[in-house]
């Protein structure tokens, strides 16, 4: 039978990385693609245990709960993120399937087709999709080192008045850089002036490498809060790199009016998420050092990171770039301008190593030399392995664009 | 600030359902509105046991899952659903946060604003919620005790060309009626003869309270299939009602091209559901005997129901009727047509008891003087309280309709 679907469904991209990760499943292939946490760290038993307590005889952990979440556990994420300098109440937070349908339920209720939403270069792929869904036009705004560039986000915010700023400004996904304390304060400032929602996203934030006091710039939420009234940052965060992916749990807090709109969305999608989980949660928080074990894995995911760092540094391959990350989970490489990487994969791929390439993180001018390079799932000890097989990927593939490209030049 | 909110929200309503949950949280009321199932018998040990298995050990039951769902419960799924008269494979499904999930899914794919839906009138008010979301146009088809009518059925595919049919044919939410098998035939028929999608929506169909073999009718899902290829029912079922809510699993399934949409929709959304509580449920169904417990909970909403229902009949309420349902949550009572159950209920509240007024459940032409009762919530030991002060209620609410109305008769 002939189905028509949706105009959505067109714009419905797939994600590259679930794509690469099917393949690369079963294989010998090393995987630098995904962002997956490390297994080795998922605190199981204790996790076992939360389980254990939150069925332990009250069949109403059983029920159909709320749509805005199990009202324990939004009280402790509201007292975490009060304590990393955003007040919370629970009144202003929803509990959500991971921040990934944070992003889709405000997206849902902000924007109409044509709706213009600015972006960093590159961002987050999955969040993009999203954009890219609900047919919003998406327009980046340049970044140098420090984060997005005021001139460039006021001529932006003029030109497309648009409804909604997505940013990832604490190691960012995929280049795992992070925006100065400066330019948040004149990025917040500016999209409070224009009355701008901004949207941030930040799911890797605690993983910070760095252990000293004030290492790191405060959040674009705290820092509006700070402001006083008139909130315009929506702020989502999640469990799935500081605990683990599987529970689907996270949150999306703002003013409280959006986040009863966000809520009734919510409950036409999925009446509400896994009470279960949430449950588990709050009784895993109740006695599990949460930040002695962020600690533990940041500081695991530096020492993995410097290997990769030093393995690659090594190499010294043609015209690579890359600046080591401060916190999260990923690396982002640049190679010679000659080398396609969506062209080096299936290289890559038959070598036995996977990584995303670039492109797929740019909803427009993509940089193609660039790669997105997971350093925390990989066991240290096959690390050189797999930064062999990617030279020898490289070595291949360049011989190819030489023999391919010598006729052109005759 | 003014945040400008998407048209889509102007179409969101809001649960009046959840509302009323939300107003009897806490207070001392009765409430026969909810569509909850009894806590008394959900499998608290067995579903705490199985969450202790699915984590005994293994870390990456922690990590990122498939969006498609934990392929072992899929196996056990399909399954259960060949042995039900509905041939399928684990490519042609996908496990959703629950059936609301999968209408939100399937209608996103599916519906551009302005295209037609046909439904049941009354169906179930979140699926309702769901389309008006996508700003469908909703059109009603008539039925009799037996089912829709095929000639107006008819009529509707010619006149409005519909991308979707949506019904809960079995023990429907809120009326409680099924569809005669011959029915059923017919509506399958037509609807491939004009290449239109039904999703067919069976959330309690297996709580029957007869025994026998052969009681109930085939699903349109199984009359489809039989029908061979080019394939015209989306089902979705879950586990909601049978094992408990909070387990947030349910499950769709239909042409394997069709959920491959689907999946990437749900990737979007949010990446995959909770794939802890699939393991938790694929360890249940090992050894837990899910087919005996259906029969206990099965047998003993069947005892409730004839409770209520014989206490409704020993009132004798003024033109009062009903129909016992022949399995599921609810019953579907009308009073005489002066009563307008929507102003009834704040009376009903005041006097300690709940119910959902019947004309939510209307895309138009709502019928005003139903309501939805659900016997399984109840204790049985409060059932004659509760119809106690209903009665109260209505005698309340029928005094001040005379004595409002007398002004206006002179």
């Amino acid at each position: 039978m002939k189905i028509n679907y949706s105009t959505m469904t067109e714009h419905l991209g797939s994600s590259a990385v679930r794509e690469i990760l099917k393949i690369t499943q079963g294989k010998d292939i090393i995987s630098l693609a995904g962002g997956l946490p490390a297994e080795d760290f998922f605190p199981v038993e204790a996790v076992r245990e939360a389980y254990s307590r939150a069925l332990a005889g009250e069949t109403s952990a059983l029920q159909y709960g709320l749509t805005e979440g199990y009202i324990p556990l939004r009280e402790q994420v509201a007292a975490r993120l009060t304590r990393q300098g955003i007040p919370t109440d629970i009144s202003e937070m929803l509990l959500t399937t991971g921040s990934q349908q944070a992003i889709d339920l405000l997206c849902k209720i902000l924007l109409d087709p044509g709706d213009a939403v600015l972006v960093e270069a590159p961002t987050y792929m999955a969040a993009l999709q999203v954009m890219n869904s609900y047919r919003a036009d998406i327009h980046i705004v340049q970044s140098d080192e420090s984060g997005m560039l005021p001139d460039h986000l006021e001529e932006q915010l003029r030109t497309h008045r648009p409804k909604l700023l997505y940013a990832v400004p604490t190691f960012n996904n995929p280049s795992g850089a992070t925006w100065s304390k400066e330019r948040r304060e004149q990025v917040v400032s500016l999209c409070r002036r224009y009355g701008v929602l901004i949207l941030e996203d930040n799911p890797y934030g605690e993983i910070k490498f760095d252990d000293s006091a004030d290492a790191y710039p405060p959040s674009l939420a705290a820092i509006d809060r700070s402001c006083g009234e008139d909130s315009c940052v929506v702020y989502t965060g999640t469990f799935s790199k500081i605990v683990a992916p599987a529970l689907r749990t996270g949150w999306i807090i703002g003013p409280a009016e959006l986040i009863r709109v966000v809520a009734k969305a919510k409950q036409a999608a999925d009446l509400h998420s896994s009470t279960i989980d949430q449950r588990a949660l709050y009784e895993l928080l109740r006695v599990f050092d949460l930040e002695g074990h962020i600690r533990l894995i940041s500081r695991e995911y530096h020492s993995r990171m410097k290997q990769l760092s030093a393995e690659l540094s090594s190499r010294g391959w043609e015209d690579a770039k890359f600046e080591e990350p401060r916190g999260g989970m990923f690396l982002w490489l640049k190679l010679s301008t000659a080398i396609n990487t969506t062209g080096l994969l299936p290289f890559a791929v038959e070598q036995g190593v996977a990584f995303v390439p670039g492109e797929v993180f740019y909803s427009a001018k993509p940089v193609k030399n660039a790669m997105r390079l997971n350093f925390t799932h990989t066991p240290p000890e096959l690390v050189p392995l797999a930064v062999g097989r990617l030279e020898q990927a490289i070595s291949q593939y360049s011989q190819i664009l030489e023999t391919t490209l010598m006729p052109t030049l005759e």
